[in-house]
């Protein structure tokens, strides 16, 4: 990792018109730009409203190819703006398979490598598993001109195990784009907790291996299709240092550009004062392969 | 678990005078008896001063046989106020073998089970590898009359594989019996990192794994043996439920007996709202058995 990496996360709306969504992000990657950034993080899915509230087998046309028209042109933005830029796709792989797929471009433009998200979450109003087939590429940290990054996707940010292979296989940074957010029918102190639960377990990764946390989410009411429910993007995205100490952080409803320098020698010195991955007691953890130990 | 559960941490001093200090303990436990505690939790190794901040081979005298004399008196104290204890003890399991063993105590008086610590630090000031012989137990909760209790004590606090094979074999609670604290020489910003990484990753096993903790550090300033130096244990314990929101939480100095009652149905309409147990990619875990992937 370079001595001093500026990274930032476009917390943003993600409304019906998806080339107003995109054209929004490229403004916000550009500013990103301006103030020096090495790297840029969007939300999750962010080319449009979050359409797994419901099922619908027509949202499958939403899904584009990898290489695509979109990554086309995030491809061009990153050369130009010498940018490294990790965005989330909904990705039609072949007929009827389809993943939630981030892609980080590189600074010359290039695709530097994908993750598709590997925990895929079903709740109501969060009716993934119908969209999305599971991740089969593993928890493979994706190599940059910047440094090794740990790129994973929303769900899996409540999986420490997922964190722990990206570090173990090398990332030097973790970076969750999400869509996360409240029913607004829940309680104000439920919300807290959950709110607090998002925070503390992302800046828990942090702190057991060593390394920043990138998580980026989106803002605004989306209304669910044919109901009156729907959910109340929280935001809060925030950039944390390899101790989980919270760097930047924005608030629960305003569209932000969250910017800010990374030490590229801290986790060498974090991890010295806390030699975790010294003392795992990888003799010992074989039942975390196990669904259960009855 | 019972529908309603009181449980108890006693944040306390740990002097040289070791009777003083069990006496002390006791005087606690029948206080938290008192309040209708079904489950009381001393600090880690609470008989006396952390004897790890140097290496000295005298100090294996300080270590007792389990069963042995201070098992006996917490065993009798158990059965009297009809309450689990959670106590820690140097264990001198043979000439030459010792470890550093949690003991749970049942409402009968019984030993319920034992865990010895499985992740030894060892670092300036916390030389436990001299000492501790890294536990052969593995993560087995301890069945008891009032549940399942997954006892890990101190450095297992900072392993998420720690919590979620705990939780994983069934444990309803996580016990953590810790005696952590700062450098007084380190800066006061670097001294809240610590606090806030140690409560943060805590509440973090928690959220991962819906089920609620109990983390019980000692206070007081202790002197290394022919040094300047010392460690200023935090105290901060703390009980948190399955969201991992602190529900009571005691200061850095203060010798404090913190109680509340846990609702015991609590984890189960957490795990259905957040059903992370479901959703494992156990197919893709294997790595977490490797030291590190090259």
């Amino acid at each position: 990792m370079k001595s001093t990496l500026i990274v930032s996360a476009i917390q943003q709306t993600c409304n019906e018109d998806r080339q107003t969504n995109l054209a929004f992000s490229i403004l916000k990657i550009r500013e990103a730009a301006e103030a020096n950034a090495d790297l840029v993080v969007l939300p999750e899915l962010h080319l449009g409203p979050y359409f797994c509230q419901n099922e619908d087998p027509s949202h499958f046309d939403l899904a584009q190819p990898i290489p695509g028209p979109t990554t086309d042109i995030l491809s061009t933005l990153a050369k130009e703006l010498k940018i490294v830029i990790v965005s989330t796709i909904f990705e039609k792989r072949a007929p009827g398979l389809y993943h939630n797929t981030a892609v980080v471009f590189d600074k010359d433009g290039s695709i530097a490598g994908k993750y598709r998200k590997m925990h895929i979450p079903d709740d109501p109003g969060f009716y993934e598993k119908y969209y999305f087939t599971p991740g089969d590429m593993g928890f493979t940290p994706i190599e940059t001109s910047i440094g090794k990054l740990g790129v994973l996707i929303c769900w899996d940010q409540w999986y420490p195990e997922a964190a722990r292979l990206m570090a173990l296989a090398g990332a030097e940074l973790l970076i969750y784009p999400t869509a996360i957010g409240w029913d607004p029918e829940d309680a104000k102190e439920e919300k807290q907790r959950q709110l607090d639960a998002w925070i503390t377990i992302q800046r828990s990764h942090a702190v057991a291996n060593g390394i920043p946390v990138i998580s980026c989410n989106r803002v605004g009411f989306e209304q669910a299709p044919d109901s009156t429910k729907g959910i109340e993007f929280w935001g809060n995205s925030f950039i944390a240092g390899p101790q989980g100490e919270i760097i930047t952080q924005a608030n629960a409803s305003e569209i932000t550009l969250l910017n800010c320098p990374l030490d590229g020698q801290k986790s060498d010195q974090v991890r010295r004062i806390w030699p975790f991955l010294r003392d795992r007691r990888i003799d010992a953890y074989s039942d975390l392969n196990k669904r259960f130990i009855d």
